[in-house]
């Protein structure tokens, strides 16, 4: 009989520690029998077959996988129609899944990945094809409902908090400083910018943070800053790109639309740079913006170790649940009642994670609106603990470089 | 007698490794005999009598300097008249050191601070006071004449070649990327734009390099931005803050002024920005731009070991050269003819230094004008090399807090 297959593929935004999920997929899956393939470019890795066996690659090369950021094998966008109207994506996945005995399929991703996996779950279930479908979760954004938090949130906050005391230190040193405002990630949840708090945690940090669960008022905000600033005479802000006015309109909107027409054609920058020229319009306090960029999502040589080892668990659970008979959930990681942090693996329906985002709760942030409190950091210190041991050659770190090699049709 | 005194204070623009040339300083000057004393916020701070007294510091501080960024006795942009023409600040400092018994004087920048440091030696000499003036060279920009290359170069260089590769990794995930602009800092020359390069030293990296030495011609980037994104479908540009176009204007000029008026009070972005959407408009490619700001000068986290060492050595060899008679000198770093790099240090000039800026040779550019050639990646490797072993505690980098006690008047 041929050997069974396990097929793995990443899908949405990269983290510095989905290739750890990667790694805990490839090596449980090896360790349980499975031939372990991997499609490149997500889902549509694996409607057009581009699929690569991992036993093609160097031992070598997998280890460095643990540390290595961005999507190895690659990403995809694609949005699955619902298979009730359009079969046809799910027949062909079938066909190719039929075609190299896939037993096993884990994706990783976020919530819209989930979906597709739920998708696929069900169309399978529905045409008695016997293969066990898991999600892994990733997203540095933190937002995936039923999991304590998810792998790539622990690296991205600890790049953010070290980013925020570094840039604390160098924006104080002069006897006049200015107002700098950090736009960081997140659309729809404050988590990644919160994280920028926890550098205040036995060192400098900012002096402000601003959410988007928390309605964002231009006055309130002006009024903080000028009264840090007038004090330290310098005075640094973290703030989401996501915050939104009373109205729940992006600020951000505001910053592309303001005095137009004109000006169409040049691509402005977003909600980091509009808030810093409103301040220095309004109070004549001179101002930098910085925006930590897609540098949130990749650093991996400032990772956290607890999060590279638990996406390498939540991959390796994946593989172990699917094997022993699961579908159709996601790998989860809950937060023992211990005194000290430890974390452990459930699941959770795929259904559910598709469903919605999880926002940061009300008791993590404090009621004037521009902190957070001593809850967050705590739910938070213990995701950021702890530091890789990275290869290191001319002075760089190594990252996998895989052959990626196409089965042959 | 009274215990002869040793000030040193920090001027300009932080780096990663300035704290590192001042716990040379002090640690070479307590080995001397000295009360080493620093000076709170540059030239400005002896002005004002703000000084502190080393020996108040606990030790365990002062060895965190050495992995500390930003500058921890403060910093300004004082710029002193010649004392031909106003005595008077000139005088107050001599005061002040006459009060101190300071013997010997380090100040800690880049050219402008050797500047004043050549003026205030110019002026004891004039003056029969016997107080040796020594420079210690700091700027991440690289562009200090006189020295083979200026402490904070290279971890500015590290930072921004690890940058650079991550990003690389991070953008190519997609089999439809976009164009990204990396924007990095220098005015006026393009050292650490290259250094962006030294990421493709065994691995991904830059495909364009744009530098303010080689007249910056739109119509070229954008032809070579769109035939790299049509065979790679991704493209990864490094661009100095600094370019400017053949008739010597700033492109960021261009983009501070395009379509203006109406516009005068929105702060734009740089020339990344500028670009990115000159590129969108003219080939309908998407694009992100990024600003690596001021992390380029305080990412101490991921500083090069080597980098740290030689801040360390040239603080200590300002104090042993001015304890054995020297004044009037900056001290500079050599880089023997070994087969394997290696520094010694030496001294040049502060009148020299403080005369002009050091561009990049012809030889480390490419002749397409967006490439750097092997021989600067053989200048600059080794600048790059090592790893420093960092304190971390809660999951982040610890650095100096100093008490900084003034001393009663």
């Amino acid at each position: 009989m041929e050997l069974k297959a396990l097929v793995y593929a990443q899908s949405g935004g990269p983290t510095s520690v989905i290739n750890a999920s990667a790694y805990g997929v490839i090596r449980e899956g090896q360790a349980r029998g499975y031939r372990v393939l991997a499609a490149i470019g997500g889902i549509e890795g694996i409607l057009n077959e581009s699929l690569v066996d991992l036993a093609d690659e160097d031992d070598e090369q997998i280890e460095l996988l643990k540390h290595t950021p961005a999507a190895a094998f690659g990403s995809c966008r694609k949005k699955m129609p619902r298979f009730e109207q359009d079969a046809s994506p799910y027949e062909a996945i079938l066909k190719i899944f039929r075609k190299y005995n896939v037993k096993c399929f884990v994706y990783n991703g976020g919530n819209d990945s989930m979906n597709t996996c739920a998708k696929i779950a069900a169309f399978f279930a529905r045409n008695h094809y016997d293969c066990n479908v898991m999600g892994v979760p990733k997203t540095i954004d933190n937002d995936l409902l039923g999991t304590d938090h998810a792998p790539g949130y622990g690296s991205a906050a600890k790049m953010i908090a070290t980013t925020m005391r570094e840039i604390a230190l160098d924006t104080s040193v002069y006897a006049k400083g200015r107002v700098t405002v950090v736009e960081i990630m997140g659309r729809d949840a404050g988590w990644l910018t919160a994280s920028g708090a926890l550098s205040l945690v036995g060192g400098p940090g900012p002096d402000l943070v601003y959410v988007p669960e928390i309605p964002f008022d231009t006055d309130s905000f002006l009024r903080a800053c000028k009264s840090i600033y007038d004090t330290k005479q310098t005075c640094l802000v973290a703030v989401s790109e996501g915050i939104r006015d009373k109205d729940g309109s992006y600020v951000c909107s505001q910053a592309k639309t303001d005095g137009k027409d004109a000006f169409n054609n040049i691509q402005l920058g977003g909600v980091g740079i509009y808030l810093a020229s409103k301040i220095t319009q309004e109070t004549g306090i001179k101002t930098r913006a910085i925006e930590l960029s897609l540098m949130q999502r990749c650093a991996a040589h400032i990772a956290s170790l607890t999060d590279v080892q638990e996406a390498e668990q939540v991959g390796r659970h994946a593989v172990a649940f699917a094997d022993e008979g699961m579908s159709g959930k996601m790998v989860t990681i809950l937060r023992t009642q211990s005194p000290n942090y430890e974390a452990t693996y459930g699941v959770a329906e795929l259904a559910l994670v598709a469903s919605g985002t999880q926002s940061m709760p009300a008791a993590f942030l404090s009621e004037d609106g521009c902190h957070v409190t001593q809850a967050y950091l705590d739910y938070a210190l213990p995701l950021i603990a702890g530091e890789t041991v990275q290869t290191y050659q001319n002075g760089l770190p190594v990252y996998a470089n895989l052959k990626k090699r196409f089965i042959t049709k």
